[in-house]
């Protein structure tokens, strides 16, 4: 086993080892340009360090996370475009950088180039890969969808938003482990086991934003704190607080996510001040510790070393006491 | 083996007992929407027709013929969001009845789905199809992409703008063609003739395209006649025209690919003057012609029988002579 930063280190020198075709340019430069601008490359490493907890090679893993990667960049470019994002990871996004439907194309050709990096691996090996990157695929679009319908509706229900966040970005954690599990040929239980675990830490893992977006540390936090405030997004937090207030309270909330303000700062303090009244903040927190715990939980069933068990109890629990 | 009618119906009974998902409605009913506007399913009857021919059930390859068609259908999509067209089969645009939001998210979902009709196929049949239908895709990207390029440059020749649109039309043909070899079970050596036989004929299908949209019957000819002119689109008409001028008739017809003008029919008219004084009508004839002849002669290196390969040739044949 290597550490996260050695695992990163490996995937990035793979990464550059990756010859993206040159021609036609106005095709493959954004894609160049999307996987180089960086980030904590947190589900490939997932994917090397899964394969080896069971005893396989994570260099054998490698295509298998880049092909995870380059499907996430993937949805990044195409929900800028739907977003009007003009930056990601502190640069412009492709669609911003060149236009919209350079975004459009140079994606496609990234999701098509996900499922080429499976060409790698042997019949079965490529089956059972492209099989769970499709199901993945298309929950995740699905979970977009979910994302953009519950924009314009006001009567969102706790476990609609968890199956939300669940297909948006859950599923993609727990697929690139599963990835990293087919790919060292660990048992077919073993690999629901751990894709079961990568869930529930990935929901942990997004309720965690949730909180951190609003009472993140400025100084670490990347993202702008109290971004989801001001775009009115309803987040857990949110429909918490939704759900354990009534009447004044309620409706001040309600006000303050209907308003157009250039106040942000006050509109911030003010929505804040209601989620920690309600419980709505503690609420998360709690829930971020369930999801957590929840995962803890599977590993138990694993057929791997306590050592290992370890391993990723360490992994999960660093990531949930981030604070960036 | 069947008419070309009858795979025709057998494939439109099968994607109508095709199940696409339910929820979340706004991905999935534009899928159900565009996949069911109609058109000639000529790729997937390609598909069909290619089992039969190799000796396999056309029965089998009918999720591979649905593959071909979602996935052609998520490039219109994609497509027209990107040339702004507001009507497909003479029915409104996805982008256009819902919006483009929906429009990208919608087709993402058609790749990933045409992907997972492979997965009704074994491991070994899997990965054949898989590699080539990604090989294939990721070449219609690269055709669309050379298209865009060529709107806005004046220096494009005759073997660019062959190769564009050999990646944006006849590959994809060309695929389906050998995807039914595949689930056939033919040979190597077979399953690359009956590619080669569908790029070539591929090729002469969209020269005789742009072809017909200058000099098509307006009474069977399904799109506005002249439209490739009234939109100065630099087809093999064109290219081929100004390759044969010089002087004043090569100023005058870049003249009139330079002005705007709501004189459409008058400047119709003008340019297919110079199209036929020039020689280039007859030219794009010719190489219809030719590209014809070569899908044909590579019919003989097909271990077929002759009255297959006689099926092929009255295919092709009738493809050529169609006046829409």
């Amino acid at each position: 086993m290597l550490s996260i930063e050695k695992y990163q280190q490996e995937f990035v020198f793979f990464l550059k080892s990756f010859q993206i075709k040159e021609e036609p340019k106005g095709l493959y430069k954004p894609i160049e340009y999307i996987l180089n601008l960086g980030g904590k490359r947190l589900r490939p490493v997932l994917t090397l360090m899964t394969t080896d907890i069971f005893g396989g090679n994570y260099k054998e893993a490698l295509n298998a996370a880049l092909s995870v990667e380059v499907f996430h960049n993937f949805s990044l470019v195409h929900d800028d475009i739907m977003d009007d994002a003009p930056l990601r990871r502190g640069k412009e996004t492709v669609h911003e950088k060149w236009d919209i439907n350079t975004g459009i194309l140079s994606g496609d050709a990234m999701l098509i180039m996900a499922y080429q990096l499976f060409e790698n691996y042997q019949a079965n090996v490529f089956q059972s890969l492209a099989k769970l990157f499709s199901k993945t695929a298309l929950e995740v679009c699905e979970g977009q969808q979910y994302d953009v319908d519950f924009e314009t509706r006001n009567d969102v229900a706790i476990t609609e938003y968890l199956k939300m966040i669940e297909y948006k970005t859950s599923v993609l954690v727990a697929a690139a482990m599963k990835m990293g599990a087919i790919v060292a040929g660990a048992s077919k239980e073993d690999q629901n086991y751990i894709y079961e675990f990568g869930r529930n830490l990935g929901i942990a893992f997004q309720l965690q934003d949730d909180y951190l977006d609003a009472f993140g540390n400025p100084e670490t936090f990347g993202k702008q704190v109290g971004g989801d405030i001001i775009e009115n997004k309803k987040t857990y937090l949110y429909l918490k607080a939704i759900e354990f207030s009534s009447g004044k309270e309620q409706e001040h909330l309600k006000h303050l996510y209907n308003i157009e303000t250039n106040k942000t700062d006050e509109k911030v303090f003010a929505v804040k001040e209601i989620f920690k009244s309600t419980g709505a903040a503690k609420a998360t927190q709690q829930a971020v510790e369930a999801y957590t715990n929840k995962a803890f939980l599977v590993l138990e069933n694993l057929n791997i070393s306590e050592e290992n068990k370890l391993l990723l109890k360490e992994f999960g629990t660093s990531l949930m006491s981030r604070n960036v």
